[in-house]
């Protein structure tokens, strides 16, 4: 995280001011606040709000559900017992952290969800911030992603990155097969060899060109037809699986990539096309956050809350604690 | 930025292995590469874009709309002319700023716009990770917002945030007028009194009271109803401000908060309510994305694209030098 | 009833005209009539037609549904044998005292049917033109209300009318604990202590107030929020039980009234909000009449009818000889 | 009116027993009531208000609309000055009477003005109860209607009712034409010969049949053909016409019933089918009342209201001061 | 079929042309021909295929789904192999021929299964071409209808056809019991009497007239009322089964014809309207043509297709060799 | 025509036992009859009509529109005197030859209109029975279609078809730039250079290298894409100009074909893509007939007509005098 999260230089100001006024009055009663979603989903961030309160210092009592787990709509996820003066300027943080965070591994949950057993991985990187995408990677991985396309975010989760070549290399290489045979040649074996073709000839044709180039070290080709080409369709999947399989390449796998959402992978798997992996972005990236409320429901013992709230902590039981 | 995005460590791993690869076949052309949104909206992160590349000592072009400029879908918002190996890697960064940055922009600039010329301010902190909310902020300042609520995003845009009391404040006090009495002696003068009514009772009575408590010293209040006592409505602004005004304090201002959107603002106007100010969080930080995409049109001055894209640079009249 | 209906100054005039051409014919044959509504719902009415055919000394036969049964569309509902000039004039008064009166109690049925086992009381009163507001409180009592708030509707269906306070009075009095108190010493023990809360503060807040004063002589509080205000809501009546929980006020019960309709009441249930009792006006009072139909089915013994009906009467079985 | 609507029998409970509280309490102040609709609409009911606070010696001050004028929502459309004690009973009474009759005044309105210049005259008396339906027939014709069914209704705006024959007369006399010709016979001269036409047979047969045996004598025909015959269409009327104009007709009129909306005559009109009349019942009839509410805004010369509504009386320039 | 089919002179240019470059190049492979529709549907015309290329004295194989069988989207209904001398150029009159006749079988299944157990008769031939009317007719029996009304159309079905006055001959006749009683005495007895009684006067009173006049020789009565008059209703059936029944002709059957449609039909059914027969025109003449695509999948044996195809033949085993 | 149509064997059965029985009646008037559509739209096949009238010998007056003129919905088209013996049994065939045909030429207008200026060809021979296939074509034409691909469809209209090559040819010889190599050696100059371009390979790829092969010398290319892969979208066609532009062939056109509709020509028209020629078939095969009717409206003089219908013939003055 930011050294200005810490700081709280990130925080709404008026808990700054707050701060300060009843440092002035000379008020901190032990508090109790009860966290909790807007709507129903994958509840994640704990780990890194457990980071933040552990470099904060603070010394009085967390509960949380564990990262994750699903939370409802009102159900307390996390709740903080304290001094206010020890917590009170990171509820800005503590609830964007929550916020971003589920919302992220809440859409990895559905996508992951609609293609399975077909495993996800999380090829948003490019649609989001860099602050926070290896952050987003592995929120994708909480929800579900068998994996990622950043180094940063396949460090979070402990796992190694995926993915090859982008249409970048093979446009300055000129010719699909060639760029193919080329990063054959380069890499070490233990970079999987699946090769996009879809740069600059038709899909099927240009698979068949690279299985016959590559032979049995081809793992596998990636489709990621642009939507002015009509995006890649379920009858494109069928039709290149069988001219794979008609020209004797059984074993070359299929990945899909681009807008890939559970809607379509709906269609895909009611046309019965056989993709091997989906790469996934935008659908997790343009996740809404999943707002996070914070409230004061327990001032020295006694049950408060403002209006519209029920006074008093949940404590249920799925909560343990973790500070 | 965190460090590891210029050390690449957030880039998608396919353009580390592209990278790689082209070494091996000793491969760096001068290439030119053009980066469009995939709708219009505001384009914003030109600056950081800016940073990123001077950081990485990129030594080609770097021509660029204007930070704020509006973009059309297609319509080269970069184009970039340099070595490949000089920026290549970077491509994930420079769209995933882009994309959020430009999101977050435009959101702001549609509820600006619906709210015009009733200030506007960025409340969004708290529904977006810690790592970028202060960035989220500046870009809210570029869609039009006046200033925001965090002090690193005001800074950023140069200037001072706003912001005064959270309901927690209120509450551990224990009683709205109490509250605006200590909040008063607290402050320096330079932190205008606006006052949160909506903790304990009802607003237009509270308002009352806090201002025949403040008097002269009360700028404003804040009036932001949970949705659960049905949010913050037009009649109830007007019926405030006609008790505020029946009471002689015609020169109290009034800012509305929570869950306000475009939609919302327009039925305030429609029904003429007094708002004085508005704060809006979840509208900009809501905002999908404006997905940014990097096309290598051109390899040593030769004009190329991959399928569905039309070959060659726009170098269209807007696009001015910055690097 | 009014006196006109019987003279028949309130009928269709073309029937007063079709009374004298037949005389100067000398036609005046012994005809079946068959009464029947447009659309399905609960049967209302008869009581009040047998009551004007008796004062008319009519001398034929009524054979009719029971009071509050269920007629379907089509489905005779009253056939009425006899000389024509016996009841002819009453055509008008008839099928007009089965339509309002039907079309208010089906609806009663609706809310009535939506909020069970909670209780309904008919408050629609205020909403509908007083020659008729005690025979539409009867009909919703026929429908299933458990009573209603005028004198004579209650004295109608043999009960007494329920309700306590309106806002006027709290108005008048000018504070809401006082005006509860007020009313608790006026007032015979007959009446149950139900005290209006929303007028003038927040109605968590009054509702402990007004407990606390009137202790275990309070009966229960009513919610009447006004739409400004965003109406009753589930999370009100949630909030209100809990704040009067924690204060020791068990016993209190929640009364809710203002735009209650089958959907709210649907909403309030899937919330689990623990109303106590409803009071339903305008879905009540908004009630489209249900348009019965009297055709002429038989002459002298002869099966007849205009087109587009079946000739003879239906003579079903659940019709009974009431005259 | 009922003469218990003066006993205030027909009041919500909740009046009279506030009446006893204040009385115990001994308070009886001077408040201004503003009585405004919670829809646009024609306001009419103002003549029976009246009536009914002139019977019960009301000796406070009534400024109001005109009966007939348009009331916007909101809009104070009735304000009473005076002791409390002098007309708060009667507050259920005076909200009815304009709710009943202003929505009845209004749906009259809104197929009048589709109508115009074509005639409409209000045919609803069968669909609504007996103790209102001359009053429903007055306020149609406040909306617009040139005359209705009922001698009652009829009176009470001071015009003769309209209307010739039912089904059941024509039923009776066995055939169409021998019914035209008893009727022409036994009728004096000022009862127009219009004679119903679609009892037994094809509407245009007939009409011809009787125009050759009413000749110069026959006014019009009428059209009410039951929706299971499919109902009066455009092209039913044209038909009619071009038969009854070659048959040498072309003096007979053509009145429409039978499910008039404001829709279907504009059906009418596109197709210029020539329409000399409507009856129109059930589209008054099923209107949705006007609800009103009656709000004290003033108590012994202080603006006040509860909460939700702006204090103070309206004092408009558009009420004038009846009593 | 046209001569001109036979000679080509109906194919698209492009296939003589193809033919005239093939001949100049030398090329004349066998190749294999799938044939299949692009949406499921009764497949239909089978029988005119084989007829066509029989007369073009084609030595290839042919191998087919049986006339009536149903045929999945993408499902080959047709499967050609041969010299492509043989038969280019009859590409385009054999997908028409599919695409037109399956259409009509389709939406004959259609309103067939809709009237089950009632009989329906094909009555279209007045909304097509005469030059494919008789096939539309043997289509409709391909998929269900009992017969059809055009002679060439039943013989082609090796049926008789049905049918027996139109609106023209009672028009002229001038009266329908005339009418008749001349179609009774002028037709030899093979001729079932159904007498079409809307032309002049109401439909309930023409039926009991013919009744009377014809008696036991009168088989059944036509409905084909037009829409300016509602068209035929459930309740016009229901009514004149009724006056039927009471007038003792319980043996005189209904027929209904006019803007029938599955639709209607399960309006007639839920009526329980007693209809003996249907009459369908436009829902099988307007029936959208099934198109049908021809793809040569096998060349000399060789698997192969165009882009978006899966090489090779189907040979599914419901096909069976024909040619 | 087939012979089966002047024989009447294509008639309805009841047209044939009409003219029976009215000889055994001795009955042949001169009668007038109207023929009208049920809705607007162009008309077509007059000329047709005329033809079979005068093959029949029909020695009556015939009145038409002229061919192509819209007619508006019930506006007599055609209208027939004479004996009634001498046209009566055609009724069928007349309907029928106007309800296809202004079916087809109302569907072509609204594609050419959509497409207007740029040509449109019609190309859906393939779609409809071989019987009609060349009728449709000349209907297209009427319907403002430049040519057509049927050589009988184009001789009908006095014109030249148009076409080139199937994807049936390429396949055959087995390569893009191959066939248009030999297309071009084997056609003389009259035969336009268009190629078609999506059969084994990317559109864009192939354009140019079928523009090197043939230089000036190729006139257009037709992209065809299947909707598997995604059809032809406006971003294709902007892309192929682009490609081809760049490599120099400014000349070669765009011919686009596959699925078109108004619709979608309108989204190409948004897009500005430069299309020189569409090719249209199902959106013209698959029209709704226009359904026609024929009334007898007058007998020796008389107006007459059948229930629902106005008596008397049109005569309007668009009408001609043709027989």
């Amino acid at each position: 995280m930011l050294p200005q999260v810490r700081s709280a230089e990130t925080a709404d100001v008026y808990f700054l001011r707050s701060r300060d006024a009843l440092r002035y009055l000379g008020l901190d009663p032990k508090v109790g606040m009860s966290v909790f979603p807007g709507r129903a989903g994958v509840c994640c961030g704990i780990r890194q709000v457990v980071e933040l309160l552990s470099e904060a210092r603070f010394d009085g009592e967390l509960w949380a559900l564990q990262e994750g787990d699903t939370a409802e709509s009102g159900e307390a996820a996390l709740e903080i017992y304290g001094k206010y003066s020890a917590f009170g300027v990171y509820e800005t943080a503590i609830l964007g952290i929550l916020a971003s965070c589920s919302g992220w591994a809440t859409a990895a949950a559905e996508v992951v969800g609609a293609g399975a057993p077909v495993p996800v991985v999380s090829f948003g990187a490019r649609h989001v911030h860099p602050n926070v995408s290896a952050i987003m990677d592995y929120c994708a991985i909480v929800g579900g992603c068998v994996t990622c396309s950043t180094p940063l975010g396949a460090t979070l989760a402990g796992l190694a990155p995926s993915g090859t070549m982008p249409h970048a290399y093979v446009l300055i290489v000129g010719d699909t097969v060639q760029a193919a045979e080329g990063f054959d040649q380069a890499m070490d074996d233990t970079v999987p060899r699946v090769v996009l073709v879809d740069t600059f000839q038709d899909e099927a044709v240009e698979s068949v060109r690279v299985a016959q180039a590559l032979g049995d070290r081809l793992q596998g080709i990636r489709l990621d037809t642009p939507s002015e080409r009509g995006g890649v369709t379920p009858s494109l999947v069928c039709e290149v699986r069988a001219r794979l399989d008609l020209a004797g390449f059984r074993h070359v796998q299929i990945a899909v990539s681009g807008g890939v959402t559970p809607e379509r992978i709906i269609r895909f798997r009611e046309a019965q096309a056989p993709v091997d992996m989906y790469g996934v972005g935008s659908h997790i990236t343009a996740a809404l956050p999943i707002d996070y409320t914070g409230d004061i429901r327990e001032i020295d013992g006694r049950p408060v809350s403002k209006r519209g709230r029920i006074p008093g902590m949940q404590r249920h039981g799925r909560l343990q604690q973790i500070l």
